[in-house]
């Protein structure tokens, strides 16, 4: 499979291509499936439906990779979290006060759906397409567990100078029900799993070490020992200059690069020959025309020779015009 | 004076220390003037009121800087863009539609009273504390220009993209009357200048090289051609990656680092020698107790034997307490 070699350090050409947020909101067919499910919750532990709308983009744009559908904060409501969508707002959780709260063993009663659409598209795709399993990463996740939103993040980053030892727990509750969360989907049929990590950022050097590389060095180090050969994306979004010591401190075979990380200037502080992922601006795949054709050829000027992942730098908004993405991959497929 | 020492190189300790926006609402004296001023823009054009509120936080904490109290964007509000500020919601601008509603020729009789108050800080600052003349980064101040306001900058990210001639018109438009702007603090008595980037890390690579580093090139070589042996401190927030290039490619003296920035893998980007400023992350000095202590001290470590000037990775928010500011300057200034 093309997309699992270029993991494993293989300079493919034409480099594999899908996009994050692939199934969603920029495609007609979504929107039907998902007024079908009622709630985004309901899709999400709706196998068939949830099977249906990954398969979506792979019938229409045959994207070398389909991902599970499903959303970083199943897991949270899983371990017994409250969790809502709340239409155009984003998610809303009851800040979280009590770690007893917190489940481990309940989690993959109700994540079990999940599981059956993973296995569900192992049958179902192309052989040579891969699927990609996925969590949050536990900093991002316990930072919306925290704050109850996404935004600011303003009591995650209180709590993780006020309560540190808090903060720990909760990520060491995460860390492990990740461990067991990726692991069911690889056994249903994941060919990797990724793992993002999306308001890395947010964090200071010392905290960036203890709350995200530390517990996602954990999940890959477990993952790969209980999955003989299972290759792990890692995607550190704006993490900036620690990019390299997430790289090299994780054991991820490969990271996906947010849009604003010169792919240059993280080739030089990633381990050589590691695979990137990434990284085109999104809004250039909305506004399409001279300036997304110089973009998208650019890159390919900079991937070329090295093991690469064709990818957005962060999700593909609904206002993309699905043209614009038939252009992308039209342009990623016939490159020489 | 110590501090432009630093700026120089030398290895000055106990390092040199000031607070981004340390004349500012934790100080109730502050306050109090402010609202004797009325709104905030008649604060900054009242070179006695502005004078007042710069130098509070010398006399109250004795920092071995002020910096001159004004805003970023009174320099477009000069060159005739609508400006106000609505309380508790930051800036409001009229998004830049017509680039010829901008007039460098009108741009020095509206700043006048901001000299004004550069000529009065120069002769009642004690004569070893630096005073530091300011403007925001062109970039910074363009976003805010094109969006009208903080926050995602939307319109400036699709402008650069769609209509990068017109955002390339506002950032020379601007890049001119910066230089005039900080040349006119220089020859009032300002030590040395600082350019704030504060939104520099919105934009991908090729941006970040075109709308921020190449202006902030230009500012920094025309006016150390104008002014002989001046010192300029450029602050590229969320630089990330790129902060190596920045240092490199502009021609500053010193840079400023925000609080996500390792202070070791910043150094290893930057040329050998050149000062650091920053970066306590300001969550710290509202928090106080054993996490600012425990901070502080390890700051103060990863420092020693560097040109470094201490300040914070952002400006100071009016939830601290001072008795915090008091504590956190006893640190430094006792540190052996």
């Amino acid at each position: 499979m093309k997309f699992l070699n270029v993991l494993e350090g293989e300079a493919a050409w034409p480099p594999p291509l899908w996009l994050m947020r692939q199934a969603g909101r920029y495609l007609p067919e979504y929107r039907e499936v998902r007024a079908k499910a009622g709630d985004f919750i309901s899709l999400c532990l709706n196998p068939a439906l949830a099977e249906e709308v990954t398969l979506q983009p792979i019938r229409k744009f045959g994207f070398d990779a389909a991902i599970l559908f499903s959303d970083i904060l199943i897991l949270p409501m899983a371990l017994g979290q409250g969790l809502r969508f709340a239409e155009g707002e984003g998610p809303r959780l009851p800040p979280l006060e009590d770690i007893s709260l917190l489940k481990l063993e309940r989690a993959a009663g109700v994540y079990t759906p999940v599981i059956e659409t993973v296995s569900r598209l192992r049958q179902s795709l192309p052989t040579d397409t891969a699927l990609i399993g996925f969590a949050g990463g536990p900093a991002t996740v316990a930072s919306y567990m925290l704050d109850g939103q996404g935004g600011g993040f303003y009591r995650t980053k209180e709590l993780s100078y006020a309560r540190p030892g808090f903060v720990r727990d909760v990520l060491n509750i995460l860390t492990d029900a990740t461990i067991e969360y990726l692991s069911a989907q690889v056994d249903a049929g994941a060919d990797c799993v990724m793992l993002f990590e999306s308001w890395a950022g947010i964090f200071p050097p010392a905290q960036f070490r203890e709350f995200v590389i530390e517990p996602n060095r954990k999940i890959s180090a477990a993952l790969k020992a209980r999955h003989s050969g299972l290759r792990m994306i890692g995607f550190p979004r704006l993490a900036g200059l620690m990019l390299g010591e997430y790289a090299y401190g994780t054991g991820m075979d490969a990271v996906g690069l947010d849009s604003v990380t010169d792919i240059r200037a993280a080739r030089a502080v990633c381990p050589p020959g590691m695979a990137l992922q990434g990284n085109l601006d999104p809004l250039l795949l909305k506004l399409g025309g001279e300036a997304l054709e110089a973009a998208v050829r650019a890159l390919l000027e900079d991937v070329r020779g090295f093991p690469h992942i064709f990818n957005l730098g962060h999700g593909i908004t609904p206002d993309v015009p699905q043209a614009h993405v038939a252009r992308l991959v039209e342009l990623v497929r016939q490159s020489k």
